[in-house]
């Protein structure tokens, strides 16, 4: 596969990596709006810097992964669709849900492979808990319980522009939630609180939020936020069923252990999304490819991102409304 | 401390244990509706049996606990009080606000010892979690998750009688909240399915429920309970703050390690009540004994026993009417 | 059964504690060299000193526990066998081999229940232990390594009498791996060092040492012994076999577990043998009084007092001659 | 770094990823003693096949990874070192001192960087747990207890010429210990089983052995080896000291637990050296890169398996002559 890269910043130079170890991808070139950052980049994995046009443009490029700036996603979707390539493109497709449905208009008329970047589904972890689940190993899934905590608080100006912690950061676990549940979400209801920054909540947002899910057959979920947690990324789930719990606990850099006067005392989780979903963003490239060569769905695909950013939706509805929502499954 | 026992059931039997094996407490007599129980038990702790008439008559008793069924708490605990006698109640105090608020109004006008029976703020781990959050060990608490999940539901019969899942079960819960959240809750959400056992839906209650706290400060907590759970009793608490995070986790009888071809095993949690809390039943009579000699409050009092139904009842308003219920803190 | 305990030290209270927390035992009589301690003790168990004459003199005693000082313990035994006195004594009846092989021969011609003070073999996690290696939960043992630290090194005046780090501390150890391992034991070697305290290796001894054991199976066994464990009494067995391996880890005062900048933390183990092995005294004097009714041997009797200490002898003759020493089944 | 890569077989192959891994190497051939294995490796990883003659010829070439079969290892070490190239070169350098001390000469007249694969130095948590201790993390370090067992023995044709267990398997452990200990080494004593497969005692080998190692200032170390873990590689090492106790454990695939009836079960440990020492590799390279480049000695060198081998040696004569070995420093 002939995959171009649209983003040189963070999340672009981990996906480089992660294409550049793939036996079976060429990196064919790299664009960035900001042209020195797609040059480096494409030095430093032996492949070129070329624009945007370009690459929609290039016949000899199968495939496109996009990791530019938010507002870019959705136009850049639409046009690589009507160019017939592949599609691997970083969340949110956008932060509202009309753009999304028109999106995904573009694509069911230009049907190509594409991929949503909900790069937990590919973590090694989360992956042996959902097929635990499936193969029966708790017998029926009852509640499930997310616990999903950053290292530090973004920016107040991020914050504006972000779509908020319920589109920002919790879509991630409401997809989570959704993956692990496996039936329509039939209800929906949100808390939250601006207590570890106040400019947080000025400007509008919060920093910690408890979101509760009931699915149509009376499976229960929690999820907790907070955009704060001193000791690093704390990323687990608790999955309980009616033969047992599974639950996926945070990895840490090494499992040394001290004891002294003080206890004992083992590293703390992996201190960032970069650091814990490491090998998630290389398997998430191999997923990406194989679907592409079996003309198959990858794990996540573009209509997963319209559900997630449906319940943040609603999980935004609830929280000012102070009621349980109901979500119409026939939306 | 003479102190007299009504009530030699299954519970009653562990307190008569606990009194026993505290050096400044004899076990004066004990009384149950059924006389052959209460002189069984009263032989093997070298006591002797006697009708409640005669324990509230006697001067020279000092203290009543009260372990017979729960329509009587109200009635014995109000007698005990006219009668000047310290108390230490089983909860609930009574099913129903009211009554409770009667009970704590004779209270009021005999002001005696009355410790309430929840015996989980006695425990070693959840004492030694609230000392930690005390002392600031992990900077300004934010969110509280609590799992609490019996290891099998109870007969359907006894689900009609016991006041429901928010009044019989989760009333632990909704006092460890208010214990360390330390502050007054500002509402209150449910949710709740019959997913376990349909004869407990049809009885009109449910065996699986969620519910979210919040405070005035804006603190958030999850509760999480589950009337069935195949590997023994769960009881777990979550605190998470500004400078980290505490976490009480099961006990089990030994911490014996397999390592084989299936995997590294460790013994499941300690099967229920009787099991993870022995300690906390010893250390309750301690706490007694000793508030009724330092003439100081126990731990928990009969109005934590109202406020924590105060909560059960707005869960299951919340989880009728599917909204948040604001709680009047002047209630 | 009617014990007369002798010896109302740091060891004889928590004898004291568990004679009547049993309810088959009565505390017949207290004595000890130092009579206000053996009346102070008696007092708070409600029985009564006496002189070790009175006691053995009279006729209602069924039972004595020896827990006085350990030059006395040979002695007591004999006038406690001839007395026709079931006997629970603390180890080591001796602390050179002609003396315990004597006390042995009293007791062969004067046979009644005796016990030995091996606490150990009564621990819940050792006991796990033990049974799961006789149910075959490992296959068949191959490998035992044992990891025992005192937390803090007793002062050099009591090393000079205490028979030194084999006799006095190891002995311990070596028991346990002669009841794990469960089968004779054909060789020995031993190296030990002064390094935690000068003093101690000024009085003749050491405070660090490494015993290895062979079997007549071939089965090897490893013993590492400290003095001092700045963290607390460490206490670990892992026995390995053909189908897997089991871990006896340390115990600790609760499982809560902070997470912070620093790390994960735990408590440390419990301090010394007084807490950790609580609960093996209860069922130590749980199993005495059980061989006493039932006419069956003690888990541990004096016989193992011999074995082990004959083990201690080799260990430091191998320590002299810097060589394995083979052991005379016949012996 | 040109680097050609001498030996194309299994651990051939997991040097071949992570060269090709390693940002400033270049893999410039392959040579094998089966051309067409030689060609395979080099077609998948962009490389070329050679022979061992043209690949010593080529003064393009800067360095050789010498991952033939054993008896090789000598010759090609030392025909590189004349031809003045970097090494890196798997362990052993040779079964035998005397060919090893040979190739250490060749060595000293033809200093170039040379590297032996003692692949464990590099592993994470182990090079943690060597900071931690040179950090004084536990202070005076006293007692080293190094667990390390196969999941499965060699087949008897091969334990006849691996050299024995001291010199094909525990000569990993013994150079941990000696990089740990951080000292002269005083004396070994060893005792060894043949339990799991008598084809190996037949064969004149054993599967089971344990070592104790003293040093010079009288610190004490234990190893213990199996041949055969059915759970998997068992790779521990605990370092205790004046302040504390660290403890490397086992890795596995993920930290996904799960509660039933049968208790709590984590993953078992990673299967074997390809899956447990995988990021060792990757380090290993780097390392060895990095000491060519900066002129300095890499972490593990010739003498270091000369150090090994002269201990292995030892072990084996102690076990012969059931005493302590003392070693001569001076060697």
């Amino acid at each position: 596969m002939k995959l171009a890269l649209i983003g040189a910043g963070r999340i672009g130079k981990v996906h480089a990596q992660a294409i550049y170890s793939h036996p079976d991808v060429t990196l064919a070139a790299v664009a960035d709006f900001h042209q020195p950052a797609a040059e480096a980049l494409a030095e430093q994995y032996a492949s070129r810097a070329a624009s945007v046009d370009e690459i929609f443009a290039d016949n000899d490029i199968d495939a496109v992964l996009i990791a530019s700036s938010t507002p870019t996603h959705a136009e850049y979707l639409e046009r690589a669709a009507r160019a017939g390539k592949a599609i691997l493109c970083e969340k949110p497709i956008a932060l509202d849900l009309a753009r999304t449905r028109d999106a995904l208009q573009v694509l069911s008329e230009h049907p190509v492979t594409c991929a949503l970047g909900f790069n937990r589904r590919h973590d090694p972890q989360f992956s042996a808990l959902k097929k635990a689940i499936t193969e029966g190993r708790i017998g029926a899934l009852e509640t499930l319980t997310i616990i999903s905590r950053d290292p530090s608080p973004p920016p107040a100006e991020y914050v504006a522009e972000s779509g908020g912690l319920f589109r920002d950061m919790m879509i991630h676990d409401l997809d989570m939630a959704r993956w692990l549940l496996d039936e329509p979400i039939e209800s929906i209801f949100a808390v939250g609180s601006s207590i570890i920054d106040p400019a947080i909540g000025e400007a509008g947002d919060m920093d910690t939020a408890m979101v509760t899910l009931t699915t149509a057959s009376g499976k229960l979920c929690q999820i907790s936020n907070s955009r704060r947690a001193c000791y690093g990324y704390d990323q687990r789930i608790e999955a309980f069923g009616s033969l047992g719990m599974l639950q996926a606990q945070n990895e840490s850099d090494t499992r040394l252990r001290f004891t002294g006067e003080a206890g004992q005392v083992e590293d703390k989780p992996k201190w960032f999304f970069l650091e814990r979903y490491a090998q998630a963003y290389q398997l998430e490239i191999g997923d990406f490819v194989a679907a592409w060569k079996e003309k198959r769905a990858p794990l996540a695909g573009a209509q997963d991102g319209l559900e997630a950013l449906r319940l943040a939706d609603a999980a935004e509805r609830s929280l000012r409304e102070g009621r349980k929502i109901l979500l119409d499954a026939s939306l």
